[in-house]
């Protein structure tokens, strides 16, 4: 007997019973990527992609209304050459109440959760965006497998201003950020800063090589949208633009450069861009995207990603 | 608290609310395993087997029709000794339209697919066929772990035929398979060939060794049910027959005997059979089944499969 | 889209429909754990703890009134330098019908089974219990990974009497445990009784060594809870007690003491002890407790519990 999960629109003459809950949120994408690499000693290849995601978030409340949620990720990437198996990754843990949100274990840091700092970026397999070539070090959520990076964060949000300050642990480093952000008229601006230490001395210059100071902006002139990246570190300053625009109810376009000005003497600089569309078949979208990365890697994309 | 999955017919009302959904397809079984092998050397042993399967399905709706679709796995196989635990398994991506349907990703191959090659295995595990000692060789769906011959399949459908065709990379080898059915009168027939070549020139005899034609068919004459398989590689030709009976609503006995005929000079035809009975105790089945494998090792197994 | 499983309470009007059903039954906790070993030679810890745990639970029933179920578990417990992945572990089999319950697969035993044997357990990772120090070894559920001590077990309850048996095997060694109980006028008395063997005849001092003797009892006395064991072993006697009391609608403490007595002469008395704290949120509960192990390590934690 098959057993089927409603979508949550059916729900609504239930939904105020419910005060605890598990959704299933799935997504998967397939296509294919071609990818020429600089130079002809290394010939273009073409592969396939897939990417399946199902997110597994369970929640309470309590009646004094703090939301108590966790979330595990079972994630597969593959190729033509295997489709793995895939446990369900670390844990997170949240809390939150009243625009305040603490989380904790598998959670990224204030630097990954930047307003638009992955904005515009290019076709199905997002192969490039505005922070290409920065060479930035900063904590994520983990998909796939163990966390040994686990962290701690807590967000504040109040009317259009808010801040996230995070804490990781990987290894001997620690990996503290902060991020501040606000929005008006339609504008978001957010600032990030993120300060690298390392409990053993003899790392002290390889962790303050990670210390970053990025600035990120998006909003909309006209009928285009338009995001904006600057980053800072001791090795060098980029700088990214990426900008979108519906050519119809169904169809978009988007297309993002990156540009990095390392600061050591006689590096060169480099440049990363792209182009892509995405068609809406109202269930599903067709993505496609062509560029070329940081390592002047001409890489073409077009696939098909849905939802379930 | 407690989050019950409701059956499929208690939806009706809400089905067509529901374009995108995930559905939780469960089964299990368990129970006692005998095997005796041939000559005295080996000790008879009497083991548990049990089984756990959870396939999690995905799909979604466009306007336009294409239903696209995801399939992932938690399958368990235990004994007295091991219940392993158990990664959801490599993913299979499926878009279907209008009897035209893609698979890619963990996906079977157009022999396995074939109709009536699994008919009439015998017992709780199945561990008869009618392709029992054939040594046939070729691509399936992977129920556990990662999936490293993932492949690409297209099935096509009208009215009463059917065409599949796959190609599957396993390592160096390339496994190309077609099969094409036909149905009239309440019988099926189903063609497959199977073509494998290897880009290690130094492997082709390996490759050509599990190239294969397959022909079966399957029907019913007067209450019983008939099927009939023949296969043929380099190596000789197999031929197996089953038969099914319904004693009365609740029981069913079924039975199958193969026999291949190595092509090789001097070498010994071997048979295999079984006979089996299911009853149905509306909600879980009892099943169990006695015979000897082409190893000439006489198997007995009893026990009870459910789904959920 | 989202798909959300409503909670039980919302499916009064639909049960009866569902013959066959998934529940999916989730809890976590997180806190922060102090230890302080005894003596100077270790610093005290203060470190964070969580768990995140989903039992995914199938079932059907026969038109005769015969539940076959299985569970899988995805538990992850964590630290503040890794969140681990967790692959579903292994399966447990269930069949049920009038009183009696077979189990096999991943299956506790019949000490692990027994009533109170676990009760008034102090603070949120329940670090000090009635057990603590006695040195039993028995067969539990196993919550991570692959289950190598599978077993299976009977049970049986008439009216306020029920027994169960159980038999694992550990590689070599067999498990036979037994536990009867009997409830009257609030008050649950158990009795507990554990042969282990072994197939190896040079390990049967080690396989007698864990042959034990349990008894527990729990009821209530007043407003306050009691629960008392005692256990004994060919090493020695153990002897527990605990007690709750409910200081408010939503707040309740408990306490316990354990105290283990080898009987190898000039061996010495290990003595360990906690107090404990929960306070209900209405949906989730705080949890704290403080105590001693029997290694004579202080002890204390804080933190949350929720279901979802």
């Amino acid at each position: 007997m098959k057993k089927i999960l409603i979508a949550t629109t059916a729900l609504v003459a239930t939904a105020g019973m419910a005060a605890a809950d598990i959704q299933l949120n799935g997504s998967a994408r397939f296509g294919v990527v071609y990818k020429d690499a600089k130079g002809s000693a290394t010939k273009a290849t073409t592969g396939l992609n897939t990417r399946y995601n199902l997110d597994i978030v369970g929640s309470t409340e309590t009646d004094s209304g703090i939301t108590f949620g966790t979330k595990i990720r079972i994630r597969s990437d593959g190729s033509e050459t295997a489709q793995p198996a895939s446990a369900p990754n670390g844990a997170e843990f949240t809390m939150a109440s009243s625009g305040l949100k603490l989380a904790l274990g598998n959670t990224s840091g204030a630097i990954d959760s930047m307003s638009n700092l992955y904005a515009n970026e290019i076709g199905l397999t997002t192969f490039v965006g505005m922070y290409s070539g920065h060479g930035l070090s900063y904590q994520g959520y983990n998909s796939i497998g163990a966390d040994i990076t686990p962290g701690v964060s807590v967000k504040y949000a109040v009317g259009d201003f808010g801040v996230m300050a995070s804490s990781h642990k990987a290894g001997t480093e620690t990996y503290n950020a902060l991020n501040a952000s606000y929005t008006f008229s339609g504008w978001t601006v957010a600032l990030g800063v993120q300060d690298v230490s390392d409990s053993v001395a003899a790392n002290k210059a390889a962790a303050d090589a990670k210390d970053l100071t990025a600035l990120s902006v998006g909003g909309t002139v006209g009928s285009f949208g338009v995001t904006g990246l600057i980053t800072n570190t001791k090795a060098g300053t980029g700088i990214g633009l990426g900008a979108s625009y519906e050519i119809s109810a169904a169809t978009k376009i988007n297309a993002v450069v990156s540009s990095y000005d390392p600061s050591a003497s006689g590096a060169k600089n480099t440049t990363a861009y792209g182009i892509g569309v995405s068609h809406d078949l109202g269930g599903a979208t067709l993505k496609a995207g062509i560029g070329q990365d940081a390592a002047e890697t001409t890489i073409a994309d077009l696939g098909v990603s849905f939802s379930f």
